[in-house]
């Protein structure tokens, strides 16, 4: 304290990444859905089961919303049966060293 | 793909922790004061600047949350003027590492 500061930083621009990011993975379910598809692929009730108290709709919704930013990929494997699995991408998986990250702070930090 | 995987598995533990740290970096304005925080310690005036579009009964509420939480701390210098500043404490301030992968991530992986 007291040491030198520049009263008038501005925010920087690694904020805005940073807002984008707290945006996406603040919205309720995201964080959670790919936290659990890091561990592998799922299919749609496996995955429904491993979060836990989501509802088909919203779990649908969020899924398409993580397609559509690039983080999942739906896998349809024609059968019979057909089944469908869904995976993370290359940017879903990069997540994973920063969820560890979050997980060992929100641990150490912010009481249960 | 194909690999050996337990279908039944339970979220891990962690995921508690980072359902914790969703919740609570994910609400609206948190992860965005935090950060703003991370360059030093600020004034009330100066923080809602550096922030940006926040008002003040907003910024004061979410202060008093990351105050209880633990995150922030309140300075106040007897004066006069009285002057009182906003700084993190070190639960706060070990977010910095995290914070700045979860930026990267962002930045290579969510568009803007």
């Amino acid at each position: 304290m007291g040491g030198e500061r520049d009263v008038n930083h501005e925010p920087h621009s690694c904020d805005a990444a940073l807002a984008r990011a707290f945006g996406f993975l603040g919205k309720r379910w995201n964080g959670v859905i790919l936290a659990t598809l890091l561990i592998g692929p799922l299919g749609f009730a496996e995955l429904k089961r491993s979060v836990g108290g989501i509802c088909d709709s919203v779990l649908s919704e969020r899924l398409h919303g993580l397609t559509e930013a690039g983080l999942v990929q739906r896998h349809v494997a024609e059968g019979p049966p057909v089944t469908v699995e869904y995976a993370l991408t290359a940017a879903g998986q990069a997540l994973l060293p920063v969820l560890e990250g979050l997980s060992a702070w929100a641990t150490a930090n912010l009481p249960a």
